[in-house]
């Protein structure tokens, strides 16, 4: 029998959606006919983006099955109690995958000189030869599952990759560093630095006035981690002395970045939309319909939220 | 007793290797006196770069047992008939890790869309999600140590890497094919391509006006390999079209490239003056030490030329 699937997002995102969820239930051999606006009380999977298209009564989908959601944080989604289905969040490896191109194509567009290369193409013929990755120290601000892949990546290619965690971590290919001690040994030492941190009260301003002080005078900053690590004061100022000679932004304090906030025009800065890791509709589908696989196979389902916890 | 070792290259040079070479006996635990101008009579080993210092009469050097190159190539040195020492030539591998450096950072910024986010900080919020690497073909055409290590290094990060050469290859993590049916296999699915391949009669103008034809219409070239292997003309053609829609080109026909080359100002096309890979001193000086221990211990060198192939 053919299953119902839901796709509960805003009509932006069907055409970005239907083709690869498609393209991943015929991977998988399963009859499903994936819907826009079905009948609720036929649908037996909801496929969920709450963002401008919530659900608020659950118990109009009596036959419903399982509900997957599309983000990886369902903060939005488990508080509804009429929510009694399964719920399961999205941890999709593109996102891991996605942040791993961002963060080595700018690091090695910092330690290429691939700005001043582009801006030199003068007639002039003044070869400039880099050091070797190995001679290039380059710090991991957080060691979480993004960290991890970043920095790993990162000494695939031959950087020399300090890492540091608040807490003690052992990562292999990183020189793990954990702590306040372990912050500034990292710092002291990174000629370019990655802030892979979570925002918490804890991680909030990481990078600050005395913080940016102890890096190497020039050194690079790429944040795709989050727009509270940096106290953003303190980074125009590290800009302007030239204490931070380029700083590469995909993530702020506030989102979209006003168009007059000064990190548009700022020479030294780069922003990027928050583009570093987004979930992909191909990796995601396969996700979903693994997920809706097990549902039918009666085997345990990925990513579950406990409800209790709330994640 | 204290080894003479004469750096025979010029006056620019000596301050580039003195350091690393004197780091790398240092290392070694070998005692020599590195020097610019020693007596030839007392000169045990020559370290040698011949453009603008070469030497005419190796008879002058008695005492020495080996001339270490620091070039790859030694075709100006091997038809010297006086030299009867044995003569070593460089094969550096920091030459290939710059060499892989360079390539996966150029991908990379293609691949990311470094240039359009660089001229694109005017205010406006505007994501664009790249696809992820292993939905980006990349053509490596040259399989041998360069290619390959870029190949590989480049499947690392994720990328689907097709590689081609003249004759059958098998390369884990590289989607191999050879022959002139394979270069239009390989070329017709790339949407970027990197010539690795040496300069040789059957690899001149290998992208010429209908080789360039079969890429998909807006691809990226990087050229990091010889200048010979591109018919200069047919690409300025094909990025007048908008055929290819960037190239990225270290090597040239003539260098330093000419101001007036209509590369330098095409704004499809980065010049970098031949820096995608260099013998570099600090690896460089650890070969030739080791040669020099070698010689010491009566063990046999490394990358010694035959005298007869002349290479």
């Amino acid at each position: 029998m053919t299953l119902i699937v839901q796709f509960q997002g805003r009509a932006a995102l069907w055409p970005v959606w239907q083709t690869p969820l498609e393209a991943a239930f015929a991977e998988a051999g399963i009859d499903a006919a994936l819907q826009f606006d079905a009948d609720p009380a036929t649908v037996d999977v909801i496929v969920y983006s709450p963002h401008q298209r919530e659900i608020e009564d659950f118990a109009a989908y009596p036959r419903c099955r399982l509900v997957q959601s599309l983000w990886a944080g369902v903060e939005r989604i488990v508080t509804n109690r009429t929510l009694t289905q399964p719920l399961c969040r999205m941890v999709d490896p593109g996102l891991t995958q996605g942040m791993v191109e961002y963060v080595a194509g700018h690091v090695l567009r910092a330690h290429l000189g691939i700005d001043a290369i582009l801006a030199a193409q003068t007639g002039t013929w003044a070869p400039v030869i880099p050091p070797l990755a190995a001679d290039r120290p380059v710090a991991v601000l957080g060691l979480g599952a993004l960290g991890t892949a970043c920095g790993q990546a990162l000494a695939g290619l031959g950087f020399r990759v300090l890492g540091w965690s608040r807490t003690p971590k052992t990562v292999a290919g990183i020189d793990c560093h954990h702590g306040p001690e372990g912050l500034r040994a990292v710092l002291q030492e990174a000629q370019i630095v990655v802030t892979l941190l979570p925002a918490t009260p804890d991680t909030e301003t990481t990078l600050n006035a005395e913080t940016l002080g102890w890096l190497p005078h020039g050194a690079t900053l790429i944040n795709p981690g989050r727009g509270t690590l940096i106290d953003d004061a303190a980074l125009l100022a590290a800009l302007d002395t030239g204490q931070i000679a380029q700083a590469t932004l995909d993530v702020f304090r506030t989102e979209p970045l006003p168009p007059e906030h000064p990190y548009w025009a700022h020479p030294r800065v780069t922003v990027t939309p928050h583009i570093a890791a987004d979930t992909r509709p191909g990796t995601a589908s396969r996700v979903v319909v693994e997920n809706i696989r097990r549902m039918l196979a009666n085997e345990p389902l990925l990513h579950r939220v406990n409800r209790d916890a709330g994640y």
